[in-house]
């Protein structure tokens, strides 16, 4: 674990050389990125069926799964597993049905009416990884929240494999109410999705995380549909004082940790003491995990303890971070939330161990990570709609503004502009 | 003109081709871009004075426009143009605040609450095009949504030139409470805005239009800071029944076509002879129109005249299209509005002519164009927010899912997120 101490400022611009570092873009996954993707515009389905075989070793009959094997994969999960799995489903509903937005219209002034409606987008694509990172609780994280905000349909894509797609992820499918499932991964998913194929529907949006080629491949797709944000490695901050358990926040960052050789665990503390005592109890819990050394890799070389003098700074420190997840692991910490600028889940207190969150207590777990909760939020309903303007003058209404439209049109060379609302009070001439 | 007609299926195949014709990315541009903005990232202001220079032919000692000189630009602005930009302010501003979203806070189980916060961006970027296209009315409907959302600072960017920039758009800057305005544009301008220089902070998010070189840098910064939507050529939906007037809607059009050459117009009607009519009106009122050349390209080569058989293919083919704007000229047009599924901005009756959009009613002109209202919506306050998630658990709560989280996350292989919950029910073997 590296230790970083000093004056605000100071960890603050130690931290921004790390934060900031502009990676060298990748040419060559841009480049074969690119010729998927023009590739699967050009041959369609014949291409998915030949990256099946070059990058997956799968020679498939079908692209869709059939709702027979997705209904079967399903009764043959275990209970436990179906009722841990639908519990979540309620949570992750009845959280989510508060963002829900609704329409409004408005009379303000005689003869004006202004309003904006929330329309839900049509149909969704959602893309899930295969191999160990195929993650039930992620079909339920993307899927519940389009059909809560209306999507007619839900399509997931998910890698081939000789073995086939595991039955939990077809399950959990079931479980979400995705409408139809194809089989394909990798960039020409994303290119199928964007651009539709003989098989497989061109959606409106896409949402999902996946490998270097995945998120690559949606950037290049942004704009022809619409992608939810970029994500990068799994991360938690956690903000404690003297009376913190140590031994909780080393289990917490070490969830963190275990995820992949990338993920980045912050510590900011005013208690040496306690930071000491994590480092240790680190060190002791390490020893007996099953990924010892995913974990062990992340805490050696993206781990932060931050030995902050005092509150403020502790929260300004961790508001520059802006970490995906961030403990709370203080006093009073309800009281501290008006001090929380940049986050994606905030858990409270010591018993919101992160992981509820990652499975059963119903906020997303598809979070903004790099800092980048500065300006993205959770996945959630509002990624599933878009607004209208709406508005509507009378005649008498228009002829109180006519004046003030065609100077500003003017102003700006635009007599087309102007003209188009005089015309509106010209019949006497015609 | 170009006319189509047929069964709505024909009509759309027809549209189809046009809407989604992949565009041969133009690697040159790409590859220019990306070189701007690494030398930007490495050589800082200096580079910015470079470039300044180079492309757009100013010699700068500041980069940084003067409060004392944004000032002396509103002084000096006619006093009709002032009172109606304050107009438009006002309208903006009554309108937009209604889209503010608040917080959430539940204690909806014993001991667990759960919340969503809604928080300001820290501080934002707006690009603003120089030469022809700078128009006072987008700098107020892009920096005004970021003011009513809480922004702490907003930055404006906008090209040099030899001339200075226009005294109407730092005036515009003045009246819509930018913080600080900086003469830099094209690639390198978003490039400082999205990594920082010496003199121009990051900021978190860019939003604003400009050219190809914008758009790419902006394209190519994405997931560094936010971005607002990529914009294409401006572009107007008509729905008109044969009560409508051909005057009317000639005139609509021609106010989007003298936009741009590349700028797009679609009547949709049932009436062929209302059809044959606005046809004949824009050939008359192009001709007195200064920018004639504009608009006749523009109608020539991308107008559609559209002729549906009856009122439900109208708007399925309509809500194909998802207009940026989009007029309803029909009989009781409010009770249509359940009829529309895609636009950007919706204009009611006869005399809402799409300028008063433009200019004075208060909704947003920057607005999802190129069929992208179908996932993208209207610029507004939800783009300077974003959310964060909050969760709180006690002992209690938590014991009674910890078996849950626990059989999720080992049937995932994720060991350490069992343990970080149950270790939390070990206080007494420690």
């Amino acid at each position: 674990m590296r230790w970083l101490s000093g004056t605000r400022q100071e960890i603050l611009s130690e931290l921004d050389k790390e934060k900031y570092m502009r990676k060298a873009d990748d040419q060559q996954i841009e480049a074969a990125t690119k010729e998927i993707i023009d590739n699967v515009v050009s041959s369609g389905d014949r291409a998915l069926f030949e990256y099946s075989r070059k990058f997956d070793q799968t020679e498939l009959d079908e692209l869709e799964i059939s709702q027979d094997a997705i209904n079967q994969a399903y009764q043959q999960l275990e209970d436990s597993v179906k009722t841990a799995l639908e519990k979540a489903k309620e949570n992750i509903i009845s959280y989510h049905k508060k963002q829900k937005q609704y329409d409004f219209m408005d009379s303000e002034k005689s003869g004006v009416i202004r309003g904006q409606l929330v329309r839900p987008l049509e149909r969704v694509g959602v893309y899930v990884p295969g191999g160990t990172a195929a993650y039930p609780s992620s079909v339920l994280m993307n899927v519940l929240p389009a059909k809560i905000a209306g999507v007619d349909e839900v399509i997931m894509v998910t890698p081939p494999s000789p073995e086939g797609v595991p039955s939990i992820i077809l399950a959990a499918a079931k479980i979400a109410g995705v409408d139809r499932v194809f089989q394909v991964g990798g960039a020409q998913a994303i290119a199928a999705l964007a651009y539709g194929t003989a098989t497989i529907p061109k959606v409106d949006k896409i949402v999902g995380p996946g490998n270097i080629y995945v998120a690559t491949a949606k950037k290049q797709v942004f704009g022809t549909v619409g992608i939810d944000m970029i994500a990068g490695p799994s991360e938690i901050g956690v903000l404690a004082d003297a009376q913190a358990d140590p031994a909780f926040i080393a289990a917490d960052l070490l969830s963190q940790a275990e995820h992949d050789v990338l993920a980045r665990t912050f510590l900011v503390t005013d208690s040496k003491r306690l930071a000491e005592e994590v480092e240790r109890e680190i060190a002791e819990q390490l020893i007996t995990l099953p990924r010892k050394e995913i974990a062990e890799r992340s805490i050696v070389d993206h781990s932060w303890i931050i030995l902050a003098s005092g509150t403020t700074d502790m929260f300004d420190i961790m508001n520059e971070i802006a970490p995906e997840h961030l403990e709370v692991q203080m006093e009073d910490p309800m009281s501290r939330l008006h001090d929380i600028r940049n986050a994606g889940s905030i858990f409270l207190g010591a018993y919101t161990s992160e992981p509820v969150g990652d499975y059963l207590s119903g906020t997303n777990h598809v979070l903004p990570t790099s800092g980048t909760a500065k300006f993205y939020s959770p996945l959630g309903v509002y990624d599933f709609v878009k607004y209208s303007q709406v508005s509507y003058y009378t005649k008498e209404a228009l002829a109180e503004v006519q004046a003030d439209i065609a100077l500003l049109a003017r102003k700006e060379g635009l007599e087309a502009h102007a003209r188009a609302v005089e015309y509106r009070f010209k019949e006497e001439d015609k």
